[in-house]
């Protein structure tokens, strides 16, 4: 554990577990703050901390899946971690984050993995946007909470959000350049919150913020530590879209690309909407 | 419980769960075997089926995420579920497949949701194929196990295996319409098997079978009991695809479209591949 947690960059340190014997305990965090708790990407990525940092830990994230139980209110949790099976080369974890009275608010299951040299293949070629130092950042005046701790450049399905609901459904893929603000190094840890780290499907569609939260979200990670050094990027293209909106819940499809083309994370999830 | 095993489906019998009290306990199917264990699909039904059979379950399945953690003998097995949470219109589940001295073969996650209803929308169209009526059944005496108990009839990206690996790689894409062998009416049980009913997409691009295994997978349904008793469909088409291949891992996405063209569940999965 860091010595001083003000050197932490600020994802660092919304994301912190601290372990008091078997004891490991988080925080949320304000600057990482939505609409009515903390912003699902610091929750996903502060579970998978909790297992990486974990001294029985072997491997590194291949998948990762959260549950947002509960709304989590302002202030400190527990977390539960548990090494479920240990294989040859994989391992897999359950984790569990628990705030006082409320109970369990989020689950997660955690695969880590010793990826061996394949054959390697990617059918795709990232999509061909303007890059990042072509476009103007979005003003970080115009939100609060989460979005503050993000540079957003949008290459394509920029949010326009109005006070009132389209007629006609709008674009649901946005195309945006995302960094840490300030700048970090992409890591296992911030791909697990960069993959929520898009405004709701439904208010792109719709035009307009209405009641949203997402329910589950699963993140494949398709580079290991090795490659994410050989990259060494602080910022990545996020190319998000939706396939269907239907009776209070829609999904999200999320991916994650290297400026230099190459797939990072993929990422699904499914979130509550009134709309 | 049904009094008498023999009037049930296949897929039916080979998902079903029984109560002894407090203990639930189901058994692997040698219809539905694959390579070294039962198809990952039926396993993903008989959890499902676990947590929806409960007695304190409410609402219709949202998300499943199915975990397999090791391979799973010939057998008997026992189920754990847990109702991790309870809202007032969703509920978050944990289930566990254990079997002998083996321990956890298999861990997942379940949402359940009243779902109301609210604006819909769709943004793409089923893609346009062939209607399953006009293509050929794959001849089932191609494959031995789980695939003889669908009917597979492909509009694109059929299954072209050798012995040797392709020099270059061939399409990750698949449409192919599934339904059950002998004919059962789709139902979320149905979806959470049909969304693993699609040959490893290694085996389509290297063109040959290899040492292949599901590790995670996620499914999202997009239609509620009422939505599918609307359809009251026994086949639907299939559409498979792999964003990349790298270091021993590959992803699958699968959409899962009624002959009407609705989208009914969409799902994701990693698998190892040996390449």
């Amino acid at each position: 554990m860091p010595s001083d947690p003000i050197d932490l960059h600020p994802f660092d340190q919304a994301t912190r577990v601290m372990a008091e014997g078997s004891r490991l305990t988080g925080e949320t965090s304000d600057l990482y703050w939505a609409f009515v708790g903390p912003f699902g990407g610091a929750t996903a990525a502060t579970m998978l901390r909790a297992a990486l940092q974990h001294g029985e830990r072997r491997g590194e994230p291949l998948a990762l899946t959260v549950n947002y139980c509960a709304p989590i209110a302002r202030g400190g949790f527990d977390i539960h971690v548990r090494l479920v099976r240990a294989n040859r080369s994989s391992q897999h974890w359950s984790i569990e984050l628990v705030q006082g009275d409320e109970g369990v608010v989020a689950t997660a299951t955690a695969v880590f993995a010793e990826r061996r040299p394949s054959w390697s293949h990617q059918p795709e070629a990232m999509p061909d946007v303007t890059p990042a130092e072509q476009l103007p950042s979005l003003p970080s005046d115009r939100f609060s909470g989460w979005p503050r701790q993000y540079d957003f450049r949008f290459a394509s399905g920029g949010p326009h959000f109005a006070a009132t609901l389209n007629e006609e459904a709008a674009d649901a893929r946005s195309a945006v350049w995302l960094a840490d603000s300030p700048p970090r190094q992409v890591d296992a840890l911030s791909l697990s919150a960069m993959a929520d780290a898009f405004f709701g499907r439904i208010f792109h569609v719709r035009g307009a913020i209405v009641p949203f939260g997402t329910v589950s979200m699963t993140t494949y990670f398709h580079v290991d530590a090795a490659d994410l050094a050989a990259e060494a990027i602080t910022g990545l293209l996020g190319v998000a879209d939706a396939h269907v909106f239907h009776k209070s819940y829609a999904d999200q499809t999320a991916e994650l690309w290297s400026p230099s083309g190459r797939l990072l994370a993929t990422s699904q999830q499914i979130a509550y909407f009134k709309a």
